[in-house]
C-alpha cells in the first residue's frame, strides 16, 4: 500500500506546492499518494501550515508518523494538546538564503546610511564617508539555523558580530554569549541588533523598556524573527526618544499589520510584510521528502521539535 | 642622511595623513624626514595626489626613487611626460573593504527592491518576495584589486557572477570572460552591472548606446569606478526608455557633479558623492611606508603602474 501524504496547508498554498512536492517525491523514488483530503486513519504524513483560527485536531490521525511543518516557526502548533505525533520544523536552505539576503541587505543599508542617500538627491555634493564594517558592532540574538547563517555572512563582510543564544554555543568568527548576563553584554555594545529567536514564553518581550535602554544611544534594530520578541510600546518610546534610531520590522504581533498601526507612519520605522523568511517550495519540498523517506525507513527525523523548548 | 619624503597632496589632506604616516614609519622602524616642502633634488619619495589644475613638473626630482599615489586611479598623473620615476598606485585594504561594502550594499539594495520598500510605508500589506540571489545574474567589469574583491564578496552571498577583464583571468567561483566577445556575453546576461575599470583611453565610454542596448531590458548599473566609463547621454536615454531601470553612480566626468546635471533629478538615478573608494589614511599609510621600505632596500615596488596600460 502506498503511503498517504496529506497536504493540510490550504488550497492557496497547494497551487504553489503540488508540483515541487511531486518532483521531489519522484527525485527520491518515493511512490506515494499526495492528497489534500483523506480519512484521518489512512494518513502516514501531514504537511502542515496554520490556516485557520481553530487549531486542528490530530487525535484521529492514528497511523501518522510525523507532522512536517512548512514553516520554521511552530508556535501555533507546538502547544496543541492533540498533537502526539513527532513534529518537525522547516529548515529550508532557500528560506535560510533569503533570510541572509534580507539581514545582510538591511544591515548594509543601515550601515551605509542608504536611506539618507536616497533622501538627498538634491544637487548638494556632501561627501560623508561611513565607517568601515569593522567599526560597526552587530549583535545577532538567536543562533539557530537562521541566526547562525546571518551571523556568519555578516562576519564574512567584516562586521564584528556578537551572537547570543539561550544555551552556550561556539562558532568560528563570532563572539558567542549566552544567558541573561550575555544578553546584557551583547545589547550594551551593539550598534545594530538582529533578532532571530523563536517565539516562546521565554522570548516574549525580550526587547522591552529595560533591555532597549541597555543599547548604546542611536542603535538600530532589525527584526525578521517573531513579532512577540518586541514590546511594541517600549520600542515606539525608544524610537521617539532617539535611544533607537531605526527599526526595520518584518514580523508583527498581528499580521497583516493593521493599517492604523503607528509603525506604518513612524519616520524611524521600516515595515516589510513578512517576506524575510519565505519558504521556497522547490528547496523546501526536498527537505519534506527527505523526512518522509526517513519516516518510511525508520530513521531519525531531521529538525525534530523539542516540545518542552517549543522549537 | 635621513631619507626625505615629500607629502605633495595638499594642506587639507596633510591634516588627515600626517599622524597615520608618522605612526606607520615608526611601526616600520624607518627614520625619515616627512615634509610638505623640500628642495626637489633632496627628495627620495613623493607621496602624491592631484591637487590643482596644472600638472606638476617632476623633472627636478633627480634622486626620487618613486612617486607613490594616494589614489587608486592614476589617470591624472600617468601621462605626465616629466614623470620618469617609478609610479605606484594605492591599493589600500581599507579602500578595498569600503568598496566591497558599497558594492554589496547597493547590489542588495537593488536586488531586494529596498527603494520600493522605503517608498511604500503606506499601510498596505503587499508581500512580494524577491527572487533569491542565485537567480540574479551580476556582472563585474574589471577584475583588479577592487573588482575581484567585489566579485568574490557577491559570489559568497550566492549571486552568480560574471567577471570581465581586458586580459584573460581565472578566479574561483567567478565565470571569467575577456576581450570584446566576453564583454558582449557579460552584458547580454547581466541583471546588475558593476563597473570597476580604470580610466584609460580603451575604457572611455565603454558603456555607450550600443553596449547598453546589449543588456537584458530593465538591468541596473552601479558605477563606483570612473566617470569616463559611461557615455552620460546614452545612459540617460537608456534610463528614459526603461532599457536601464536604475543607475547608482559614485563617479562623474566633473566632480563635484554640477547641481544642474540631470543625474541629480532623474528618478532612476542615485548619485553618491565619490565615497565608495575612499582611501583610509591608517591602512593606506602602511602601504606607502612598505613601498618606502622597499625603495630603501632596493626591493621591487608593490602596485607599480604599467605606464603603457595606464594603470
Amino acid at each position: 500500500m502506498k503511503p498517504v501524504i496529506l497536504f493540510a496547508a490550504g488550497a492557496t498554498r497547494w497551487r504553489h506546492w503540488e508540483a515541487p512536492l511531486r518532483a521531489a517525491l519522484d527525485e527520491a523514488g518515493i511512490d506515494a499518494e499526495l492528497v489534500t483530503e483523506a480519512e484521518p486513519e489512512t494518513v502516514d504524513f501531514i504537511l502542515f501550515a496554520p490556516g485557520g483560527d481553530i487549531p486542528p485536531d490530530f487525535t484521529a490521525f492514528t497511523r501518522c508518523k510525523a507532522v512536517l511543518s512548512l514553516w520554521a516557526g511552530v508556535e501555533r502548533i507546538v502547544g496543541n494538546p492533540t498533537l502526539t505525533q513527532p513534529l518537525c520544523r522547516m529548515v529550508d536552505p532557500g528560506l535560510t538564503q533569503g533570510m541572509v539576503e534580507y539581514v545582510v541587505g538591511h544591515t548594509l543599508r543601515l550601515h551605509l546610511g542608504i536611506d539618507a542617500v536616497l533622501a538627498s538627491q538634491n544637487g548638494r555634493w556632501n561627501p560623508a564617508v561611513p565607517p568601515l564594517a569593522g567599526e560597526r558592532q552587530v549583535a545577532v540574538l538567536g543562533l539557530g539555523a537562521l541566526g547562525s547563517a546571518c551571523a556568519q555572512a555578516l562576519a564574512g563582510l567584516g562586521f564584528p558580530v556578537l551572537g547570543w543564544s539561550r544555551r552556550a554555543r561556539d562558532m568560528d568568527g563570532i563572539t558567542c554569549l549566552h544567558g541573561d548576563t550575555g544578553l546584557r553584554t551583547a545589547l550594551s555594545q551593539a550598534q545594530i541588533v538582529v533578532t532571530l529567536l523563536p517565539a516562546t514564553p521565554e522570548t516574549e518581550n525580550l526587547l522591552n523598556a529595560e533591555t532597549l535602554a541597555l543599547l548604546p544611544r542611536g542603535a538600530a534594530l532589525i527584526n525578521p524573527g517573531r513579532g512577540t520578541l518586541i514590546d511594541d510600546a517600549a520600542l515606539l518610546q525608544a524610537l521617539d526618544s532617539g535611544q533607537v534610531r531605526q527599526a526595520t520590522l518584518d514580523v508583527f504581533r498581528t499580521e497583516p499589520l493593521p493599517p492604523d498601526h503607528p509603525f506604518w507612519t513612524h519616520p524611524r520605522v521600516t515595515v516589510t510584510p513578512h517576506i524575510a523568511a519565505e519558504t521556497r517550495p522547490p528547496s523546501a519540498s526536498r527537505v519534506l521528502v527527505e523526512n518522509i523517506r526517513r519516516g518510511l525507513a525508520g530513521e531519525p527525523f531531521l529538525h525534530l521539535v523539542d516540545r518542552s523548548a517549543g522549537y
